[in-house]
This record gives C-alpha cells, structure tokens and sequence, in this order.
C-alpha cells in the first residue's frame, strides 16, 4: 500500500510491538525484563524482538557469550518512533486518563513540565487537525488515487 | 495498564483499525467505501468501526432509513488522533518511501509545503527524542513504578 502511514504500520502497527518500544524508551533492554514488565507469553516476545531487529528499529548487543544474551537498544530510527509515542502519550493523557496524566514529560533544557505542541516548520504556526491540506508528493503512484481530497479534515 | 500509550492502544493499537481512522481523515465516511479501499474482509470492518464507535472515535450519522445506512464521522475525540497519524506519516516518510514521500502537506494559512515540527510548549525550541525527562504525573500509582528511568532515552 503505498502510504506511509500504512509502512510505519507494518513494522509498529501492533499492540505489543509499540509497548516493547515504550519500554525501550524507558531503559528496558533485556528479554526478561520486557517479559516480566509485559506480562507477555514468551513466544510472543521473542517474536516481536526479532521483527523490530529486522525492521531496524532495535540492535542486539551480546552482554554475555555462554549462553549467548543480548541487549536490545533503539537504533536512530527506532529513536525516532518517539514523536509517534509522545502523540499516543498526549492523547490517551487527554482522553482516557481520568486522573491525570499518569506521566508527566519536563524539557531538560527549560526546565519546565512541557507539552509536544505541533508547529508548522515553514511559518511557525501552531497547527491543528484543520491546519493541513494533502497533496500527491514525489513518490505518490503516477496516477494518484481519486479519492484523496485537497483539504485533510 | 497506567499508561496512556496503553490506553491509547486500546482504542487504536490494531492495523486496520489506524488504515480506518486514516481513511476517515481522507473523507471516507460509508462501510463500501472503506471496504473497497482497504480490501478488508467485512466481518472485520464491522468489527473495527463498531469498535471505533463504541470508544468515541467514531459517530453514526444516519443517511437512509430503509434498510438503515450510516456515514461513520470523526467525533473531536477522532480528529484529535491526527498528530498519532501525521507522527506515522512523517515516521514512514522518513524512513519507508525510498521514492519520496506519497503524500506531503501543506499548511494552509502559510502556503508552504510543510513538516509538523515538534516544541516545547513553554519555551517554544525544537524538541527530539532526547529533549524529555520523564516524571510521575498526578495519575501516577501510589508507588511510581521504580524502572521509570528519570531521563527520557
């Protein structure tokens, strides 16, 4: 399918592939430690290592040869997945958490508790939902799909 | 799970059920359409729109009484994943359309193609992965879990 959203859906669209990445963020690196944290059949987990390795967005790192264990660490573009963390992390804290926000995030350099607020690269702007218009781009199929309409709702 | 990327995945922790949220922010609105962009089987479609509708994602609306039709149509909650699914566009962008992005944006008060450029709230710099510190918010459990690491990776 040629979208980008659908291709950063085929390495992190499931449940358990973006927690395990979460859990990346926060410090985790070892098998039990996920295993134990997730709650997840172990099957389960290895397979979803093994498919973000493929998928580049973790390394593993031996820390012991006999028997072999490693340690999964994000890899720049598995880094890079935090912007699509942080906007899960700010809807769920505006939609589904009741109590407040379970976590709150601080930006090291000011100092302050701070939210991700989306702005446009070009003007500066804050943007919203309603801020976008889509356009077919350089790699959009030479016949660009019929239904895709000039304004983004 | 206290966690709002859980909670998030709750509601839109599934590939079909994000390509669907997607398709919606494209204007798709009735059950044939989706059905015939996503080639999805129709038991699951019906599934992940009642799915969507049942967390607030999604409204019904109505467009024919007999046999009762609806158009399916983003509610604030819905609209308000757009940064979820531009932070996933921009994420395959970057690293899954070796030809170019299939889609760009535009912002429409500017007029300038344009990237949603992540800030700080209160001191408006740029942000990345390693701008955050993570902290216990008011949602937090009692006892904050003792692997969340202080800083953010």
């Amino acid at each position: 399918m040629n979208c980008s959203v659908a291709q950063t859906l085929e390495v992190v669209g499931d449940w358990w592939t973006m927690l395990v990445v979460r859990d990346c963020f926060l410090g985790i690196t070892r098998f039990e430690a996920f295993s134990e944290r997730l709650g997840i059949a172990r099957n389960i987990l290895t397979d979803r290592l093994q498919h973000l390795v493929e998928h580049g967005v973790l390394t593993r790192v031996a820390y012991q040869d006999r028997p072999a264990r490693y340690d999964y660490r994000l890899t720049d573009k598995g880094r890079d997945l935090w912007l699509v963390l942080n906007a899960m992390r700010q809807w769920g804290d505006r939609w589904s958490a009741p109590d407040g926000p379970p976590v709150v995030i601080e930006h090291k350099a000011c100092g302050h508790p701070a939210t991700v607020t989306p702005t446009c690269s070009e003007c500066g702007a804050l943007l919203d939902a309603r801020s976008l218009r889509l356009r077919p781009g350089p790699g959009a199929e030479h016949r660009p799909a019929p239904e895709l309409r000039k304004d983004a709702r």
